[in-house]
């Protein structure tokens, strides 16, 4: 890809989120999205399928965070503890100054069914990854399984958080807070 | 609700997967669902708001046998264990007789992304919903969103392998065991 091609991503990402929260997210039109960043359809078409994805734009990029961290996490570590390395790797992808862009999506995802089930997708997705580099480090498939989801389940769990604006600590901060939160509440299940 | 109520939705639902399977999901309509069932598109659309939701026609039942099961559990039951009742609750709507339109089922949502994306969701819906009735016991928020979430992990690995034809045992069988599975392996996390 061309050296401009990230910054392409990241103003038609801004001009989505700014249209969806003045015009509402069914009214706008790839077009205006693509006119609001001062580009093509053409090349809003080159980077996103539909207008919907446009908002989880970072699914692969975090997806690949999280499983080359559980994939060079020392070979003696256990689930949790590479996990918990994925999780330091995924949240500090995640800058201060993207506090406020999180801050303004969440309620566009929350009032709309189609981006809530589309969130819930990628929130499964990035479990299955984990839980499949898990596996590939000779975890077996329940271990995996239950690790991973405590994972994504304390990142989320952050990421709310974090997503306050009146929040000063970073998302990793977070993260590692939710993380030992539910670790301890797993030893009380019984 | 008329006595005939449940029939009219599992004609319609057995006639969807008909038609799913013959003709493909994308080019099936409500008309076509309506007629091979032998009634009106009206009466279709006063059971369902289209064509997706008539493969999830469950979710309402079964977020109500879990949630009640958990929320009629001794008082003295810890988190899993009235997590496990709830699977009982809930597997034992699911009869034998069922298994084969389970099996039919199972290809068609694989098969599409908006079919998976509505599965994942369900998913998503029962755990939280056994999350809630956890709260209500007086779990606290970590431990409940855990046990719930293993309850609903052994409930669809069981539904599974419970889906396939060639599977003898009851999808409560199945289901104690890949809980109880999932519960040792969690103990051998850390």
């Amino acid at each position: 890809m061309a050296r401009w091609e990230p910054n392409t991503r990241e103003r038609l990402v801004r001009a989505a989120l700014d249209l969806f929260i003045e015009r509402g997210y069914d009214a706008t039109t790839v077009s205006e999205i693509a006119d609001r960043a001062g580009l093509t359809k053409t090349t809003f078409f080159r980077h996103f399928p539909d207008k919907r994805e446009v908002l989880f734009a970072g699914q692969d990029v975090h997806t690949r965070l999280l499983t080359e961290a559980i994939t060079a996490a020392p070979e003696d570590a256990t689930p949790l503890r590479a996990v918990r390395a994925a999780l330091d790797a995924l949240t500090a992808s995640f800058r201060d100054d993207r506090r406020d862009f999180s801050a303004r999506l969440r309620p566009v995802v929350a009032g709309h069914g189609e981006l809530q089930e589309r969130a819930t997708l990628k929130r499964a997705r990035l479990a299955d990854a984990a839980a499949d580099a898990l596996r590939g480090r000779g975890v077996p498939g329940p271990a995996a399984d239950l690790a991973a989801g405590l994972g994504i389940r304390a990142f989320y769990q952050a990421y709310d958080q974090w997503a306050d604006p009146a929040e000063r600590r970073t998302l990793t901060e977070i993260a590692r807070h939710t993380f030992d939160e539910l670790r301890a509440a797993m030893a009380t299940l019984d």
